[in-house]
C-alpha cells in the first residue's frame, strides 16, 4: 500500500453515490457505495455520507487525506453548490462543498459529475494526453466534461458542459429540466427505456423486451445482443439522435475525441456504432473522419472516483 | 504617430478584404480595403493584396512591420491554410499563409475570421477583462470566436468555432457546405434575405421590400426602421432561430457574453431584442438572466483587423 497522501473521490449520481480513496498516482485503495435516494433532504444524505467516509477514512488514516474532490449533476466548482439539479431527489440550490466541510472538517472541492469523469480519464484513462476532448456521460442524464487547450472549460459562472441540455428534437419529449426535447430525454440510459416504453406501446412488434421483469439499459443491451430486432433498432434510432448532437458540438470545439461513460455507453459498439454513423454523417466536411468515438478506459464508477480525486491534487 | 513595432491585420471577409497597420496598443495607423471577389484564382487575389499591401507598409516603413495576421472563414491557425470555405470563392484547401509569406517576406499567422474578431474585442472592445464569452459574426455566413479560460478555443485540429455550421433547422435550407439546416443560412445577413425573398414570394403581405431595387440586410434594416411588418417580422423569425441555436451554444460552453459583429448586426436592437428573448425563453434555467448580448465595440472591419493584427504579438 502506498504510503503518500491521499484523497478522497465522491461521485454521486442520480441513482448510486460512490466514493473512494485515492492516491496521487490514481491507485484506489479503498471504496464503497451507497443509494442516493432515500434521503429525505440533502442534509440527511450528508450526514448518512460522512458516517460511510468516516469508516473508510479510518480504514487508510484519516491525517493522510489532503482533501475531498466530489462530482455531482449540476456541481458549480466557482460556488461548491449544487442548483437545480433535475436528477437529483433534492430542490434548489444545495450549499454541497460547505455541508460536507462542515461535517467531515476536510478542504472539498466539487464539479460537475462529468467534468469529474473528463477529468479522470484525462489523468488516468482513455483521454490520457489529449488536449482537446469531450467526455460523455450516459447515465440517468446526459452530462458531459469539455476539455480545450488541456483545460476544463467551467465557463462563466462554472456551469458549463450541460450538453444533456441542448435541445435535440425541437418541442419533443419533456426533460426534468421544466423545457422539452433536451437531449437526455432520448440518449441518456432512462431516455432509450423511454424510446422503448413508446415503441412497445405504439405498436405490435413481438420482442424479447415485451417479456422483461422491468424495461432498463441493460435489458435492452441483452435482448440486442440476442438478435432482437426491436432493441437494435432503438440502438440505432438512440444514436442517430446522439451521433447528429455531438457533429454539432464537434463543429464548436472541434474535439480529438468523444470519450463515453455511464449505464447506456456499456453496450459498448451497439450504441457506438450507430452513433458513429451518426456523427459521420452530420459532420461538417472539415471534421469528417477524424473525430474518435472511445469508451472509457476506466472501469465503472472509478472514472469518477478518480477524477473527483483529481480535483484535490 | 506611435514609433514602435507594427503589425499588419487583414480580414479576408466573403465580399471584401480590409487590412490595417496597427500599434501594440491598438491604434489604426492605415488602412484599405479591397473586393475578395474578381480574382480567377487565390494566387491571383494573394498578388493582388500583396501590392495593395506594399503601398501601405511603405506608408509606415517596411521595416516597422513585425509580421501579418489573417483572419478568413475556415482559417486554421494550426496549418496556415484555408480548407473548403463555403463563402469563398477558391475550392479545396488554400496554404494561404504560406502564399502571403512568398510574396511579402513576411511572418504570417492567419486564424478563422470569427476568431481575430474574438481577440480584437477581447483586447480592444466590448469583451475586454472577459475570460468566457462567444464572438459571433453575422455577415455573409455566420462565424464564431469561443473564448473560455481566457483563450480562444481552437480545437484538436484548428477548427473550433464553426457555430455557423450547427443545425438549425434539420432537414432545412441547402447551406454552401453541402448540408442543409445550417445556422448561418437563416441568420447571416443572406440568410436574413432568403428568408425575405420566401416571404415576398410566398404571401401577397404588402411591403417596402417589394419596392427596393435590391433586398439586402441593410434594406431589411431600413424598411423596419421605417415601421414595415413585414420587416419587423423577419428579424423577429431570424432572432428567434438565432436565440435557439445560442441557448444550445451556453449549454456547452456557459459564457459570459455573446458579442457580435458582422452586417446584421448592425441592425442593433432590431435582431438583439427578439435573439435576447428567445435565448432568454430557452435557455436552462441556471443560465437565465445572466449572459449579455453586446453588440462589438469596434468600428465596422476595426475588429477584424485589430484581431487579426493581435495575432502577430
Amino acid at each position: 500500500m502506498e504510503t503518500g497522501a491521499l484523497a478522497l473521490g465522491i461521485d454521486i449520481g442520480g441513482t448510486n453515490t460512490s466514493f473512494g480513496i485515492v492516491s496521487r498516482r490514481g491507485q484506489i485503495l479503498a471504496q464503497g457505495s451507497m443509494k442516493t435516494l432515500g434521503h429525505p433532504t440533502a442534509h440527511d444524505f450528508v450526514r448518512y455520507l460522512a458516517l460511510e467516509l468516516s469508516t473508510l477514512m479510518d480504514e487508510v488514516g484519516r491525517d493522510k487525506i489532503l482533501g475531498i474532490g466530489v462530482g455531482a449533476p449540476n456541481a458549480n466548482f466557482y460556488t461548491g453548490e449544487i442548483a437545480y439539479a433535475a436528477n437529483l431527489p433534492w430542490e434548489g440550490v444545495i450549499p454541497l462543498a460547505k455541508l460536507i466541510a462542515d461535517v467531515l472538517h476536510q478542504k472539498v472541492v466539487i464539479t460537475n459529475d462529468a467534468n469529474a469523469a473528463a477529468l479522470g480519464e484525462m489523468m488516468y484513462g482513455a483521454a490520457k494526453g489529449m488536449r482537446d476532448f469531450v467526455m460523455i456521460t450516459l447515465g440517468t442524464g446526459v452530462g458531459s466534461g469539455v476539455v480545450a487547450n488541456g483545460q476544463l472549460i467551467y465557463g462563466h459562472d462554472g456551469f458549463a458542459g450541460e450538453i444533456g441540455h441542448i435541445i435535440a428534437v425541437r418541442g419533443g419529449r419533456s426533460c426534468g429540466c421544466g423545457r422539452k426535447g433536451c437531449l437526455e430525454t432520448y440518449t441518456s440510459a432512462t431516455g432509450i427505456v423511454r424510446t422503448a416504453a413508446e415503441w412497445l406501446k405504439q405498436t405490435d412488434t413481438e420482442s424479447l423486451l415485451r417479456h422483461v421483469p422491468q424495461l432498463s439499459a441493460r435489458a435492452i443491451h441483452e435482448a440486442a445482443e440476442q438478435g432482437d430486432t426491436m432493441a437494435r433498432e432503438l440502438f440505432e434510432y438512440t444514436g442517430n439522435i446522439l451521433g447528429q448532437a455531438l457533429a454539432d458540438v464537434a463543429a464548436i470545439t472541434s474535439p480529438e475525441a468523444f470519450v463515453f461513460f455511464g449505464g447506456l455507453a456499456k453496450a459498448g459498439n451497439l450504441i457506438l456504432e450507430p452513433t458513429r454513423r451518426s456523427l459521420e454523417d452530420n459532420l461538417l466536411r472539415v471534421f469528417k473522419d477524424k473525430i474518435k468515438l472511445l469508451p472509457s478506459a476506466l472501469a465503472d464508477a472509478d472514472a469518477a472516483i478518480l477524477g473527483a480525486s483529481a480535483l484535490v491534487w
